[in-house]
C-alpha cells in the first residue's frame, strides 16, 4: 500500500504522463546544471494561490517561499531560525536572483485573522497570532473607519504588501543590490475570484492592473 | 509602465487565456465559499519542485508552505513568529487538512550546504546556515562514512524527511489528530531528473516507488 | 451672432442631425404625454461620467440630480432651498419611480477636498467647504491608516455612497415605499480609468463588478 | 445577484460594447490628466433634456449641475450647505470653466408646480415647494394676463432662465472674471417636442434660434 492520499497519487500520473514527459529534457538539464530562476516569489499557502499557476510557470523558473500571508518578518540576525531570511539570503546571495516579487491575494485568511483575532488562540502556541502579530499596527490603524469589513481586508493585504517590500530593504544584502540596479522588488496582489491581477507601482504604492497586450 | 519583470506579466496573461478562463466558476466559487483544501504540503523553495505541478493540483486543492529545504523547526511556543508553526497550525485547527505530505527532492541546495557549511556565511545574518542548523547533527553523523558526496547528498535528504515528519508530532495538535485517525502523515521525496516520485514507508522510514496504475 | 459657445452648437447640429432625427416620434410622444422615467440617478457633476452615457440611456429614461459627489443631504424640513431633497421628492412622489441609484465615480474632486480640504477656501462663501463638510467625519475617520492616497479616495468614495443611500432613508416616503417593496435604493461607483462599473451589495455594502452576460 | 435594475445594466453593456471600446484612450487620460471642461451647464432633471445629449457631448466636456428647473440660488454665504453654489465655486474658481450655460426645457414639472402649486405639498417636508418659491414672485407676476397656461408655462420658464443668470453674478466671483472678459454667461432653452434649442440674447434677454450652417 502506497502511503499517499489516492488524490496526490493520481495527479502525480497525470504529471507523469503529461508535463514530465514533454518536458523530460529540461527537467534533466535543470538537474545537472542546477537551478538558476530569476525571480523569487514570496507567496501565501493559500490553496487557491500558487504563484507557479497564476504566472504559468515551467520546472526552474521561479524560486517560491510561502508562508501564511506572505510576510517578510525584518531583519533580525539574532541567531534565530528564520526561514524566510534564510529562503531570501539564498535567492539573492547564492542564486543571485534579479527580482523579488510578494504576492498577496484577496480573502487571505491570515489578514484576516490579524483584523478579527480570535478571543482563543487556535492552538495553545498561538502561532497564528504571534506570527500575523506582524501587521497588527497596521490592522489597528484600519479601525473604526467606515469601511467594510470586505474593504478593510483588502486595504489591510495591500497595506502589507507595502510593508513586507518595505521589510526587502532591511537586509543589508537586498539594499545594496537594488542600489545598484542589479535586483528590483516587486508587490502584487490576485483577486482569486475574478482571476485579476494588480501590480504594486513603486512610485505611489498603488495598486494597479496591469495592461495585457 | 506595469513593475513587473516581463516574463511574469506573460505568463499571467497564459493564466487567463487559459486555466482561469476555463475554470473561472471555480475559482468565484473558492472566492466565495472560501478554500477548503483536504491537503497541506510542506515542500522546499527550489524552482524546479512545485508541489501544484508534481500533484497536477488545480485551485483550491493543495495549502502549501514552502521553505528552504522542506523544513519543520520543532514545537517551541516561545512568543516567536514561527512562520512554518504558524501555517501548521492555521492548516491543522482552521483548515482541519487530513493528510500533510513533506516533500523533499533531489540535488537540494539546502541540504548541500549542510553537509558543505562554507567558511563564509553567505551574508553577515548568515540565515541559511542557522536555518540548516536544524538539520546540522544529522549532516555530521553522515561525515565520514565512505558514501560519495552524491549519495550523502540523497542520504540526507531522506533522513531530514523523516525527521521533519517526527518534529510534526513535536506539535500536540498535530499528535491528538493523529491519534484520532483524523490527521495522517507523509513523506515524500522527488527526483528532479527522473520524475520519480518516492514515497516514504511510514513503517519502516524507507523510500519506496508507488505502483502507478 | 448666437451667443453660445461653438462647440455647442456644433454638438446640437450632430444631435438634430442624429440622434433627434433618429427619435422625432419619441420625442414629440415624451413631450405630449409627459416623462415617466422608472429610475433616478443621484450623480455627480463630474465631465468624465455622465449618466446618460455610462447607461447608455435615451430621452424619457433617466431623472438625474447632479451636484459636487453625488450626495444626498439628510433630510431637514428646515423651510431652507434643498435642491437635492426637492429634485428627491419630485422623483418619488410625483414621478413615482421605482429605484434610485446613487453614482459616484472614481479620482471625484469634491471627495479629493474632503480629504485634503484647502488652508483657503475657494472663494470667500467657501461653499464646497460647506458642502463637502457632509462627509467630513468619514474622511477624519480613514486619516493616519497606512493607506495611500489614492487607496483612501477610493475609500471615502465608497463610504460616501452608503452614507447617501442611507440618507435617502431618512426621508419618510422613501422609507414607507421601500418598506413596501415599491422603492429600491441602489450605490453604483464608475472606474473613469477602466470603465468599470461596481456596484453595492446591498447586503454587505460591497462594491461588486455585476456579470455581464 | 447584481443589485441594479436590469435596463441599467443593458446600458451599461452598451456602452462598454460601444462607446468605452472606442474612446478608451480618451477616458484613460482623462482619468490620469483629471477633467479640464471649459463648459459647465445647469440643467434640469428632467430625464428628456440630458445636455450630454442636446450637445452630443463626450466624455470630458461638459460640467453638469442638474436641479428642479435648472435653478441658481442666490449668493448666501450663511454656512448651509448650498449644492448648486459648491458646483459653482468648483466650476469657476478649480476648474476653470470660461462659460456657464443655464438651459432649460418645455414643459418642466418644477415650472409648471411654480404655477399650479398644490394645495397639498408632495411630502410634508414641501420641498419641491420652497425650492420652487425662488420664481414664486415671477410666477405671482404672471397670473391673471391672459395668456393661456401653455404660454404662461414656456414665459415663466423663460424669464426664470433669466433670473438665474442674474444670480450667477450674484457671485462675486462670476461677476469679477465676467467683467474681466474670462467667463461668459448663456442662456438656452430647449424644446422637447421639436429638438428646438433657443438661446437667450445676451442684450435683449430674448431667445432666439441660432443659424446652424
Amino acid at each position: 500500500m502506497t502511503h499517499l492520499p489516492e488524490r496526490l497519487l493520481a495527479g502525480y500520473r497525470n504529471f507523469m504522463a503529461g508535463r514530465y514527459s514533454a518536458e523530460s529534457d529540461r527537467y534533466r538539464s535543470l538537474a545537472k546544471d542546477g537551478q538558476s530562476p530569476t525571480t523569487m516569489v514570496i507567496a501565501c499557502c493559500d490553496s487557491r494561490a500558487a504563484p507557479e499557476t497564476i504566472f504559468d510557470a515551467g520546472p526552474g523558473e521561479l524560486f517560491v517561499v510561502r508562508n501564511v500571508a506572505n510576510l517578510v518578518p525584518p531583519y533580525a540576525p539574532d541567531g534565530q531560525h528564520h526561514g524566510t531570511s534564510a529562503a531570501l539570503e539564498f535567492a539573492v546571495q547564492s542564486l543571485k536572483v534579479s527580482s523579488i516579487v510578494v504576492m498577496g491575494h484577496g480573502r487571505c485568511g491570515g489578514i484576516g485573522a490579524a483584523l478579527n483575532p480570535s478571543a482563543e488562540p487556535l492552538s495553545p502556541g498561538d502561532f497564528i497570532g504571534k506570527w500575523m502579530g506582524l501587521v497588527a499596527p497596521a490592522a489597528e490603524a484600519l479601525s473604526g473607519n467606515l469601511m467594510t469589513a470586505a474593504e478593510r481586508q483588502t486595504a489591510l493585504e495591500r497595506i502589507s504588501i507595502r510593508y513586507q517590500v518595505a521589510n526587502l530593504r532591511s537586509f543589508p544584502c537586498v539594499k545594496i543590490l537594488e542600489g545598484k540596479g542589479r535586483l528590483t522588488l516587486h508587490g502584487a496582489w490576485f483577486d482569486i475570484s475574478t482571476g485579476e491581477l494588480w501590480v504594486m507601482n513603486p512610485e505611489t504604492g498603488d495598486f494597479e492592473r496591469p495592461q495585457l497586450k
